[in-house]
């Protein structure tokens, strides 16, 4: 029994965050009702969650400003309208196997809870675009592309692009404080919501982290693998699978076995996740991950497949390889040419297949932690089931 | 006698908020012990709130990875190196309006809470200042440039202005979500910091708001002095009186007369405290603001002060005037003269000494607000001290 239970809300007895939040004044503070989630829609459970949140703010936004209030329509239609929902599904199953039940009455409070992390997903792909000077998304325009775009249509003064690029940080800002906001109100039992802050709080600063050691390694032109391995710990693991799950095993209030067991879970499908992104940057069919196969060499992205490539040519004393991938990297536009044969000395010097090895390993002892764990069944097939097909996937 | 005084934490008996953190893993929790604030130290109370809490996450940081905890340390001077406390000072009085007791055990939380203000007033500036691409904040690089000769002095690969930029946004973001932290850590009775959040919400909306609708009218040129008092009320007033204010008193658990009261108060000063920037922003003493005279127009800033111009330019039939009101602030480099003869016209015109005049009205309604209400003398006293400050500096 967790104590978030020991507290729940029913439609007669109002729930102590209700009775809390004496001024009634704060947003959208939501009644944790016992409505069950099905968990074969999970997506448009979260998808819901989100919709419904974003109504009431924007009625709130509409009376500050009306021309913002458009802009929050903005930040709407990026988060609905795309996203495979993996970070809240991670959470959702973590508080499933630390004992929350989808038919008890904290599921619509966890819910809301663990759909706020697509709000920090948007800040972070907002503010990721903006960086990389990508002009699409999901096969949209960025949000900045979009700004700058419409400064042009309609004539406005002043710099487009510098147009774009502030809305586009606004916008991101607006993003991360609504998550904050979404994951405050929920409805948790204030004991859950407090025990829920640490994986919440770790996770935004290791975002942060990583991002800032990813951007720090690029331009320092680091090859050193355990710069990759840290960036991917950070930046993917900690962030999209294992802070997740501690969020909802937090929430359920988990003992600390099953929390200890979800975080190695987390931190090996997380690292195997972003080294199947890699992966996919450089081979990925461009008709399904949606940019041009080779891009991230174009790009000069080191990963962990690029910094075992360069170890591999170095150690069979394959100087001109050696050479030719840090060329690539650190050219702005190589040729076509060079760019297919360092994607072939990755295969031929095994470099792939070491990667590919190692996301098999990963996900082996990831499977094989989760067994060995005392978690309900239907909580374990759905977390092998969402490793594999974040470890697996084709994009 | 407020409900966060009813269940006040001592050292005898652990505080509320500790007995919820069952992991005791949450980042900063902090005991809320009966140290007196002395409010003549105010602002160094505040910074050494501020130092301490960076002293913890700067621990962390440096586990996660050495080159972020370098950027940490950027935030860490970029906000103990400056900055007038205006916001957590607002606060801390709107506390002690509500009935706070700068002796009480609850004083120490309340000036953690209210010191994580200046965390988002970071992320503002920094992000502000990519916006706007200032070189300087305070006599020192902004942040983005900082990272930029960084870029450069290390000879780093890529381009050294997206490098600044990138870290920028990532720092704005670590403040503004280190701002939360801050507060949820700040050791606050629940019920407190439930109350707190309507304001704290309130506030980082608005803020946001403000910044678009400024960016928005100044792109459209819009000449509307509704606008241009629009911008005020969310970006200044709302977000630097209104709101700290708020979040103060609620925290206190004032009654709605005194929050009432303060909201009103704060609104007018607060704009009253836009007005007096737009006129240093141009009148000012470039030695003492910072900036040199005629800056605001040479950006082209749309304020309540150029409404007001164009508007009796327009009345007056003074259609010169007029147009070169527009030309200064439409063109990317107006001329020194022009500069000038602008400055002249608003003079002439009557426009400063209309907005002096509102200055002096909102100042005198506000103050003719706090004393109608029953708040404690001292809290009376020091707000009127900060509104005089806030409305008739020279910088």
């Amino acid at each position: 029994m967790t104590s978030s239970q020991a507290t729940a809300s029913s439609p007669e007895a109002p729930n102590s965050t209700t009775e809390l939040t004496s001024s009634g004044e704060a947003f959208g503070v939501a009644q944790a009702g016992p409505t069950p989630v099905s968990e074969a829609d999970l997506n448009q459970h979260i998808e819901q969650a989100l919709a419904d949140y974003f109504a009431e703010r924007l009625d709130d936004c509409t009376d500050l400003d009306p021309s913002f209030a458009e802009a929050a329509r903005q930040l709407r239609a990026f988060v609905l309208d795309g996203g495979k929902r993996i970070r809240p599904r991670f959470a959702w199953w973590g508080w499933r196997a630390a004992g929350g039940d989808s038919e008890g009455p904290d599921a619509a409070a966890t819910l809301r809870a663990v759909s706020s992390l697509e709000l920090i997903q948007a800040c972070a792909l907002m503010h990721d675009d903006l960086i990389d000077d990508s002009d699409t998304r999901r096969g949209q325009p960025t949000v900045h592309r979009h700004f700058a775009m419409e400064h042009h249509q309609r004539a406005l003064a002043g710099d487009g692009d510098r147009f774009g690029m502030s809305l586009a940080i606004l916008l991101g800002d607006l993003a991360l404080v609504w998550a904050d906001d979404m994951l405050h109100s929920a409805g948790l039992d204030p004991h859950a919501l407090n025990r829920a802050l640490s994986p919440w709080q770790g996770m935004r600063t290791e975002v942060l982290a990583g991002q800032y050691s990813d951007i720090n390694g690029q331009a320092r032109q680091d090859d050193d693998p355990r710069t990759a391995l840290r960036v991917a710990e950070l930046k993917s693991a900690s962030y999209t699978v294992r802070r997740p799950l501690q969020l909802g095993a937090e929430i359920a209030g988990a003992d600390p076995t099953v929390l200890r067991a979800l975080g190695d879970f987390g931190t090996d499908i997380g690292i195997a996740f972003q080294l199947r992104d890699d992966l996919l940057g450089v081979f990925g069919d461009p008709t399904v991950t949606g940019k041009p196969a080779g891009d991230d060499l174009r790009e000069g992205k080191r990963t962990l497949l690029t910094a075992e490539t360069l170890e591999r040519a170095h150690a069979q004393g394959r100087k001109q390889t050696e050479r030719l991938v840090r060329h690539v990297l650190d050219t702005a536009s190589p040729s076509a040419d060079d760019v297919d044969a360092v994607c072939e000395a990755m295969v031929s010097l095994g470099a792939v297949e070491a990667i590919e090895d190692r996301i098999t390993e990963l996900t082996d002892t990831a499977l094989g932690t989760l067994r060995s764990t005392d978690i309900p069944e239907s909580a374990v097939t759905n977390l092998e089931e969402l490793a594999i097909r974040a470890t697996k996937r084709s994009r």
